[in-house]
């Protein structure tokens, strides 16, 4: 760890006496004592400078204190900081009415949640009291919250510890690099992936089947855009057996992948949409889900059996508008998309001709993975030793990674500029390099 | 309704076109368009005011717009609007502390969620991986939020169409005014209710059973202070069977009861306490666990499976440690002990005493019930007809009311003034002796 000041000390002594921290062993953490952010840029409270490429946890997609995000917060809080969900105030109404004009076709009404998981819980209750169903359906490789059924509808190892709902069955999604069909080419990817997918449904009961529940792009679970054609089968599937499909775009949604929504790249209308992280770049917890017209109507005269005393809190609202307007008047989603086909793209493509360490490079906009391999030709994984000390060193030298399993995933915000992309290329370069020294010295 | 202005009509507009609401089938729907509002006072777009007997949904302890947390939250939205829990930041650590100093011996650590819901799953999740078991005990009178795990904790009505989660067992709680046990007076209450509890652990099998979670005051549920004994007795039990016992202080914590925590007047130590609500009353989505060392002990070396992106955000810090600080320095828990004990509890009894349809007031701080029935000598509960109209009633004459099922729930902001209660209870006093009117021409 760096040197840091006393100030920066009597933080990391309450953070160790007093915060039980996520997903971790509490025994053997040493946080980083960060300081402030500005855009791509972080500093601890040693005072050194890094390149935020893990958007924290993917949702900074509007960078570190964005000026206008941080007004919107400070004049919404001067205003009306909070108000029950019952009650109608203006902010709450135009922040659903950006998000909705966002959407497809057929997408009018919003429910505001805390974050992504609780935005999952209820697209799940909704799917299930629309069609009188139980099971939902989704893929090992995903991740949907930490609570009751958002975990277990989690695919990933966070599911396991945590299984105690009932009605969730998993799947196995399109992952070419380690197909579990024993596809060679995306085609058949997408073909034998929708074969099991209609072999599960098949087989569970597809008139026990409320939802499947799909991330658009898989996110934590490794950056896995669809092949094409797999979102599209996966709605005709569903579609032909009254099944309500929810896309999963807290991770992917607004901006990440060089769209508004990522399914926009996929030609597929879902039911519902869940949404958080990127909405308001996480200045204010929130999320929500975009229900379709056919599934509003459900709710029309029946009551909705769900709820939360933050539902829409107006600082959360308000960190929302301005985000959207900031995101479309600056052109941030562009600069994702561009800077992805233009600069981080083929930056990483040379990182992978150059590293025989990095399995496959595989992303769009700002949402990337490297894929890290013991070996190229077997794909065995680079071991968790390896990993870590990669990482180590990234942070080391001045950049903070995103790190899952055997891959670094470069997720920098949606206003990453050329030059960071440039310096965070070269970082990502020598720490490769350095740590291919290490295996094969 | 109201006359509304421009500005308020579009608010209304926008949010029944967009806004999809809690709790509610959403035809039929008129919320109030709120403007804004100040301590215990509310305006609506119309320019009329309110007094907030509400709390909004009983969380707004310090009441609307307290000075200093709105400060606290437009300074940190400028500093650092946000950052991933895996990192250590300075206020984080301040508000753990705080919440902890005020726990009772022997909790120092906090966990962090988004809201009352996520707080009672990971609880829910603690005491499972501490003890092993699966099984957790509660009420059928409480509500514990709104996602997977937690909606099916819950009793009420909202738990029976979302039951997908298993491992859930509810049983009967002391409610004297309505015993489930045939008991006339307080002791005999608790000694059956313990006793109820007891057979149903001992049916259930006390070997599968990792929690019993229990409001120390039900809210929702009808404000229940438990009759002397009883959380002792229950903290008793569990302990005999080494089962966790979760207390949910989401409402009733940090001042509601005229204490910092409701279970300061039981005499009792929890092994997790659960909050959220009062903590910063609400003005930033934010709720959390409180662990005891024991529970924490458990994950020091073992990975605890649960987390959030918005674990520990800056902003609901930053509000907790100026919202517990006011409190502090401005005697807010104290004057809402005195206002329950010298003004509010006094000037409900009285209304009782003159009127008929008022079958029991109970209550404590600033967390009052006015239980309506239709029949003192049968308690048959006042028809949803009538609630309706009461609540009509008081909201025309300038009172935003709480009311669940035949209840009105007397919970304004902890800073309420004697003067403002004197005020409120004017309305009460009109509003009942109305509807006695039309009950009775
Ligand atoms: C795809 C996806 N869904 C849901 C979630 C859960 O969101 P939250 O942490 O806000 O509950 C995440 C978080 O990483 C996610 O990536
Ligand atoms: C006792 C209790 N627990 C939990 C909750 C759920 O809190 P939230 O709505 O923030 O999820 C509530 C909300 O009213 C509550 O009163």
């Amino acid at each position: 760890m760096n040197d840091i000041d006393d100030a920066g000390e009597t933080a990391r002594r309450l953070d160790r006496t007093h915060v039980f921290h996520s997903w971790s062993a509490q025994g053997d953490l040493a946080p980083m004592v960060v300081d402030h952010g500005r855009g791509t840029e972080v500093w601890d409270a040693g005072g050194r400078r890094y390149l935020d490429f893990s958007s924290q946890l993917v949702n900074l997609n509007v960078g570190h204190q964005h000026p206008r995000v941080v007004a919107a917060i400070q004049a919404q809080a001067g205003e009306l900081a909070t108000i029950a969900p019952a009650h109608a105030v203006r902010v709450r109404g135009e922040a659903a009415r950006r998000i909705s004009e966002r959407a497809p076709e057929g997408f009018h009404k919003v429910f505001f949640t805390n974050g992504g998981a609780d935005a999952n819980e209820n697209a799940i209750r909704m799917a299930r009291l629309h069609t009188g169903r139980d099971k939902v359906l989704s893929a090992y490789r995903s991740y949907h919250g930490n609570t009751g059924a958002a975990v277990v509808a989690t695919g990933d190892w966070r599911r396991v510890p945590n299984e105690y709902a009932r009605g969730h069955v998993h799947f196995f999604g399109p992952y070419l690099y380690r197909s579990d069909f024993w596809a060679t080419t995306p085609e058949q990817e997408t073909e034998r992936a929708l074969h099991h997918l209609q072999r599960v449904i098949e087989a569970e009961g597809p008139g026990s089947i409320a939802a499947v529940l799909l991330e658009t792009v898989v996110g934590t679970g490794g950056v896995l855009v669809p092949p094409p054609g797999y979102l599209a089968g996966v709605r005709a599937l569903t579609e032909r057996y009254g099944i309500t499909l929810v896309l999963d775009e807290v991770m992917a949604g607004f901006g990440r992948t060089g769209s508004w929504f990522a399914l926009e790249h996929h030609d597929v209308r879902p039911d519902l949409i869940t949404f958080a992280k990127g909405v308001n770049s996480g200045y204010v917890p929130v999320g929500g889900v975009l229900l379709s017209d056919e599934i509003a109507a459900t709710f029309e005269d029946r009551v909705f059996p769900g709820g939360l005393t933050y539902s829409g809190h107006p600082l959360a609202m308000a960190s929302i508008v301005a985000t959207l307007d900031a995101m479309a008047e600056e052109g941030i989603v562009e600069n994702a998309a561009r800077i992805g086909a233009q600069v981080l793209g083929p930056g990483l493509a040379a990182l992978a001709e150059k590293h025989l360490v990095v399995g496959e490079v595989r992303g769009v906009g700002v949402f990337w993975a490297l894929e890290l391999v013991a070996d190229r030709t077997t794909r065995e994984p680079l071991a968790a030793p390896a990993v870590g000390a990669l990482t180590t060193d990234l942070t080391r030298r001045g950049l903070l990674p995103f790190v899952a399993e055997n891959r670094v995933h470069v997720v920098p915000p949606c206003v990453v500029t050329d030059a960071e992309v440039h310096e965070a290329l070269e970082v990502y370069d020598a720490a490769l390099t350095q740590i291919e020294k290490e295996l094969h010295p």
